[in-house]
């Protein structure tokens, strides 16, 4: 696919096909990711790919037990009384379906920083995002381009102790989002995103200076 | 260009012709970079492209300030006496040169964190990376995709309050990385990266369990 067909038709799919996602994809995709940055290429990351529908079904009630005791997210709230926007309202809605039951994925992949040094050795910092959520979106586009929908997750970190538990993780990887993947479903299309205008989020120079396209 | 052929030729770029890269090239790079994740789609964010000669020189006058107190970055060490490997030893004089004087890329795109809302409110926090450096990786391969080299780089968090002085930065935008940009010099070419094998660096299933691809 050419270039930026991708980058512009690379949207979140959170409705999938139970489809097994051949071996050779998943291996072109993380060949991608791996292409990423890092800080002085130290490349501190490991990618767990999770096929196994025990553990892919273990990772989901943990997530739905995580859910339910919090209040602080949209897609908790799909009837959306205060979200006049109708785009929004579906979008909230497919989350929350998700959210229900990630194991709906036939694959998630969890990226984790591994073995961080320093000057970024904080895996908990901002700064430690430079070298591995790059390589997400490289694995994420690479997706789209084989016909492969994702979604960026961050549940993780309220499922850190099953996590570390049901895939062994050692103390020195921090499992930094979760990729759940697979072909869309029926009605499921990569398209354009809704997004701000570029020319309002872009200042030349000084903040504040926008200017037009 | 072909998706795939982006991916696996775009590489970090730290020497630039000092050749004026036409505006609309950094639109199309920065309508990429919009199309990237942000949590609930909030898009906490403003791209900062800096352009003028005496901002740029400020920045790098900084830069050289901060590194000169610094003594644990590889990249200072140049001459590279415990580093046996030529080719890192090449990019970590590039590295220096390059730190030397980072104005010497005629664009410095400032991606910042903006108003960052629950549940990822905190901007210094690795989560907060999942908004902004997927939609930075958009940016530097689209710049790729257009021959323009850049790299990321992460200086702002040594030099901030210039930064902030400089741009007249408000409080609730934080810059997450900086990301020079121009046209390649003579001898700099686009190509593939060096990187440990993909299949050591995935585990399927549990922590551990590699296999060949």
């Amino acid at each position: 696919m050419e270039f930026f067909e991708v980058i512009h038709t690379q949207r979140s799919i959170r409705r999938f096909k139970p489809d097994v996602v051949p071996e050779e994809l998943l291996w072109e995709m993380l060949d991608a990711a791996i292409r990423g940055p890092s800080g002085s290429n130290s490349q501190p990351w490991r990618w767990i790919v999770v096929r196994d529908a025990a553990k892919r079904k273990e990772i989901a009630q943990a997530v739905s037990a995580w859910m339910a005791t919090r209040q602080d997210r949209p897609a908790l709230r799909p009837e959306g009384a205060q979200e006049p926007d109708a785009s929004k309202r579906r979008t909230a809605q497919a989350a929350a379906d998700f959210f229900a039951d990630v194991s709906q994925a036939p694959v998630l992949v969890i990226p984790c920083l591994y073995q961080l040094t320093s000057p970024l050795g904080d895996a908990q910092h901002l700064l430690a995002g430079t070298s591995i959520y790059g390589a997400v979106q490289n694995m994420m586009l690479a997706a789209r381009a084989q016909g492969l929908g994702t979604t960026l997750m961050t549940f993780q970190r309220g499922i850190e102790d099953t996590l570390r538990t049901l895939l062994r993780l050692p103390l020195d990887a921090t499992p930094a989002c979760v990729v759940p993947l697979g072909y869309p479903a029926e009605g499921q299309r990569f398209g354009p995103v809704t997004r701000k205008p570029v020319e309002t989020v872009v200042y030349w120079d000084d903040w504040g200076r926008a200017k037009g396209r």
